[in-house]
Formats: C-alpha cells, sequence, structure tokens
C-alpha cells in the first residue's frame, strides 16, 4: 500500500523469460495475492486465458493486450524501432506515463535495458544503466557492479556505478556507511589497468568511503561494500562462477553419493550452488540508474521467481531507491563531470 | 642428459620465495639426484650450509655467491638498476652467457619477469612476455593466458598470447590443433570490448585454429584449449579462483564433518580444491615469450615444489619450447605486426 492507501501498480511483461507466458502470469497472480499489489500484464491476448486459468479470486490482475513482443537474440536497438509495441516497451511506457509504479520483466537483460533507457529514460547525471548483485553466497554483503551492461567503461561511469551501488547497500542491504572499493589486480593505488589507475583518484575525492583497491579473492572474502568494475570484467566474473558453482554440484553429488543420505546431500549441494554462486535470492535485480523502477527477472524464472521479483519492485518503489539516488549524485555531482 | 651426454644445467636463485634458501637448496639437491640435472644455485655465501645439510652424497650442486637479493614489495625495475647483483639476475645471466640451460626462481613474479626480460631478452616478435597455466581442474586442457603480467594489452599482443598458448599445448598438453579462443562477454563476433573486437579479425587472419569468442563459463567447460585475455582479466580471474578454492575447502570440511570418515573426507576436500583451482601440477610455470627458459615457481614453494619446477624447467629446454616458439612466430610473422 502507498501512504494514501492506495495499492502499487506493477506492470509485467507477459511474454519475457523462458516460460512465459503461464509462468509469468502464475507469478503476477501470486504476486497480487501475497504482496497486495495490482498488476498490469502486457502481453497477446491469448495471456487472457492464463490470467483466468490463475486467478480464480477476482484479484486486481489485467490484460493490457499487444501482438509484438521481443524474442531471445534480438539486437536490443532493433526493438526500439521495429516492434515499438513490444509488451516490455509497453510495460515501461505505463511507469513513464504514471498509469504503474514499476515494471517487471524476464524478458532478455538488453531489451530491459533498451526500455529502461529508451522508454523511462536515465536519471540526470548517470551516463549509462547498470547492473549489479552480491554474487556470491560466501560474501552476500558484497554487491559488485557493473555485471554486464558496459563494456569499455571511463573511469566516470567507474565513480558512477559506485554511487549507485553505495546508496544501493544502504538502502538494501542496511549498511550505514558501505566500504567502496575499485576491483584491480593489486590492492597499492598504482596497480591496475589505465582505466583502474585513473578511477582511483576520482574515488578518493568522491567523498565515498573509498578503501581503495581490492583483488579477485576479496570477491570471496567480501572485504568491499561494494565492489565497482567494468562490466567486461563482471560479466566474464559472473558466468565464471555460474559455470564453476554447476560444477561443483555435480563432483559434490557424484564424490559423495552413497556416503551420505542422499535428502541430506541434496540439501547440502543446494547450499553449496548459493555459496559459490548468485547470492541473489530476490529473483532478479533492478536496472540501475534508470529514472524509474525497472526489474530484470531472470531469464529461467518461474512462478515463484516472478512473484518475488514483482515483491522486489515493490521494495524498490516503497524504500525510494530512485530519490535518494537522485538525491546522492547531486551532493556528489561536482566530481562526477561527464567525459570531456 | 642433453644429446652429447652432458647433463643439462639450471640455475637457481636460491633466495626466491618463502622459504628461501632452505626448502629451495633442499629442492634443488632433490631434483639433481632425481632428474640428473646439475644445480647452479645463486645465494648469500650462508647458503653453503644449506648445501652441505642436504647434499650428502656429492651431487653436482655448486654454490656461486652473492650478497644481493630480491626481497618482497621491492620495485622489479628497481632491482635491474639498484641490485644488478641480485641472485635472481645473476642466475639469469648464467643462460644468457650459455653457462646454464634454464633458470628457476620462487621469488617475486615482478622480479623474475624483469630478470627475464632485461638479462635474457625477447624472443624476436614478442614485445611483452605472458604468464599462463591450465588455472582450473575442470578444465586440464584448457589453457588460460595472460593470467597478470600484462594489463592494458592491445590486440597485437593478443594474438601474441594467442600463438605462445598455441606452442605451448601442443607441446605440453599434447594437442595437436588446439582451438583458440578470446575470453569475452558474448560468443558472437560484434561481442566484447573495444579490444576484443578489434582482435577478433586478427585472430580470423592468422592461421591459428580460432574458434571464436568464449565466456566465462567456458573456462570450466574447457570449449577451447588456448583462452586468450588481458593479464587484468586474468589476473582477478585467477584470484578469484584461489579465493573460491580456499572457502569451498573450508565449507565442505565444516559441513561434513561427522557424515564422512575424516581421511576420506580430507582427501575429497584436497581433490575439490584442485578442481576449483589451479590446476599446476609442475610446481610453477614459465615465462613465456622470454629468449630462453625462466621458470617462476610458486612463492610458496617447498623442497617437492621446487624439485618440480626444476623438472619443468628440464622439459622446456628438452622440448626444444623455445626454438618451436621462434618458429611458428615467424610463420605468422605478417599478421604479427606491432602496434603502429
Amino acid at each position: 500500500m502507498t501512504e494514501t492507501g492506495k495499492k502499487l501498480r506493477i506492470a509485467v511483461d507477459a511474454m519475457g523469460g523462458d516460460h512465459a507466458p503461464g509462468e509469468v502470469v502464475r507469478g503476477a497472480v501470486m504476486a497480487a495475492e501475497k504482496e497486495g499489489v495490482e498488476i498490469k500484464l502486457v502481453g497477446v491476448p491469448a495471456a487472457q486465458d492464463e490470467i483466468a486459468k490463475w486467478n480464480k479470486s477476482g484479484l486486481p490482475v489485467t490484460l493490457f493486450p499487444t501482438d509484438e513482443y521481443v524474442q531471445e537474440g534480438e539486437p536490443p536497438a532493433m526493438v526500439l524501432r521495429k516492434k515499438p509495441k513490444a509488451s516490455v516497451l509497453l510495460a515501461a511506457k505505463m511507469v513513464r506515463t504514471g498509469e504503474a509504479d514499476a515494471v517487471v520483466s524476464a524478458g532478455p537483460t538488453g531489451s530491459v535495458m533498451a526500455a529502461a533507457m529508451g522508454v523511462m529514460g536515465l536519471i540526470e547525471g548517470i551516463e549509462r544503466p547498470v547492473i549489479g548483485g552480491p554474487f556470491v553466497g560466501f560474501a552476500p554483503n558484497s554487491f559488485v557492479l557493473d555485471l554486464g551492461a558496459n563494456v569499455d567503461s571511463n573511469p566516470y561511469h567507474l565513480l558512477n556505478f559506485a554511487v549507485i551501488g553505495t546508496v544501493y547497500v544502504r538502502r538494501f542491504l542496511n549498511i550505514e556507511n558501505p566500504k567502496v572499493a575499485l576491483l584491480s589486480v593489486g590492492s597499492e593505488e598504482g596497480k591496475g589497468n589505465e582505466t583502474v589507475r585513473e578511477a582511483y583518484s576520482l574515488f578518493r575525492k568522491s567523498g565515498l568511503n573509498f578503501i581503495g583497491n581490492v583483488e579477485g579473492m576479496d570477491l570471496v572474502s567480501g572485504k568491499a561494500n561494494v565492489v565497482v568494475c567494468d562490466g567486461f570484467v563482471g560479466n566474464i566474473l559472473i558466468k565464471f562462477s555460474e559455470g564453476m558453482g554447476y560444477a561443483v554440484n555435480r563432483w559434490l553429488k557424484a564424490s559423495f553419493k552413497g556416503h551420505v543420505p542422499d535428502e541430506k546431500l541434496e540439501d547440502l549441494a543446494g547450499q553449496l550452488f548459493t555459496m559459490t554462486n548468485i547470492a541473489d535470492k530476490a529473483g532478479g535485480g533492478p536496472i540501475l540508474g534508470a529514472n524509474g523502477v525497472a526489474i530484470k527477472a531472470h531469464g529461467r524464472s518461474k512462478a515463484d521467481e516472478i512473484a518475488k521479483a514483482i515483491n522486489m519492485a515493490k521494495w524498490v518503489v516503497e524504500t525510494n531507491f530512485v530519490g535518494e539516488l537522485k538525491a546522492e549524485l547531486a551532493r556528489i555531482k561536482e566530481t562526477i563531470k561527464p567525459q570531456p
């Protein structure tokens, strides 16, 4: 509920994700029930049947029909031009026009990013949106960004990421003064590639709680709360971690089979997967820097994860993340200058 | 033995590593016995006592005394100027002058690199030496380079690394036509940062067995035999993997304690550490691109690892790696042009 007692309205891209529209609709109905939100689904007319199937108790779940949607592999920039009525774009538009408080999509990352940037726009002072998250269970209080939205980031972009991460961690991990670090090849100031070396002095002047460089092992030890890297590095790291998580899981089951009861083993293998892998229990993450709340849910989301992503959207709206980010950006405006 | 029946002569930096000189001397004596090599130790005069302690059977192990050596944290470039008689430099010099066939040091990576570059020089066509290795046990046939010698590599450097990796894998992993890939954020040609995108077309023209881009998870799946990345990315990856290896090892022991017999658990934990971590069983790796054989042993090496590193030096000399690398470089000379 908002302060005025009105339900929050979440626009959901019914066509995004591996299990759309069935599981998306089911998850949306679950969220309408559990979280008390109003759902505005955007999808093909046939999705109405799915709504009828799951929404038996007359929850506020409505379909806004469209014939277009993004398919996996389509270049995001093309979508904006060639499919102006794509479900993800119409859902994002609802946020821009004030018809919805947030948008959720499990569609391809690029298309959700494009919808957030192209339709909702970016917060003033932000040049590129960014994706981040605590990505290893061993370090749940380390928020790493960028995880793949931007390759070839310049030092000013990295500072943008640091500000976004700081506000995020303060709000959602409840750490008042998050420790910020640059990911590099050594802890000393001179260590790193050109971009990191330049960013170092920018970070020092930023007024953020900058603790210097951290190294690869610190992603596991949790030395910093906000770890900043270029999206090229972040994307490779998160995919490496994911691959490792699956391999370790298989190895564990094969190696301990017969030594430990099956159920216990299954439980421990699941735990280890979380420790070595995406620490995300939210079902997705916000497109950070967008001028409004846009949540990218995992492509493989089933109903449960969709409901969690909708819950996250609600949470991000209620905590006024976007408003706080604007305020923090204004505060260090002098330091963050766009690249000359 | 060489073809003429003469023993291979290995120059060993007695002062390099966490356990120098004691464990280094002990490992060198072990190698003299097991591998039938002649050892030329370079270190402080007091190291003679260590030799006396371990070399009871009159093996060919000689001390070449010097008062200078590199300490952890000293800038490598400074060492060349300020400590011209540092043990690692004198040992490398023996290779240059023909007094030794290879040099082995467990000193800081930077100092061994500086010794290789500054004293032995680089192979023609190579602009920077590089460090590589199969770094995850799950993918023993994936050789990854650069693991940290060069940050800010340009596309030509990356091609250099690919050539070096190809020759290495052919020689030491016995794969005749190694599959070469660029590490990137997506498998399609256009994916990656500027350097990788430019390198893509260079690689395609190189005559190498280029299979395109691979992603983070492919470091675990072993899709390519030679995975090329900038040293900034490689260093972060290997340290992340190392940190993860230790954390998983601790987690495994704590979680399965009492469920599995201690000895069995210790064994499995050790196995998992190798699977998630440095796949290196050689005790170290060569400085690739140096005009001669220089082996960097792990800083934490004890006698066993020093002996393995010396064995590796012998192996690299005997397989004529440097000669083959020169030949391969000459073959694709037209493609590898230095940066304008």
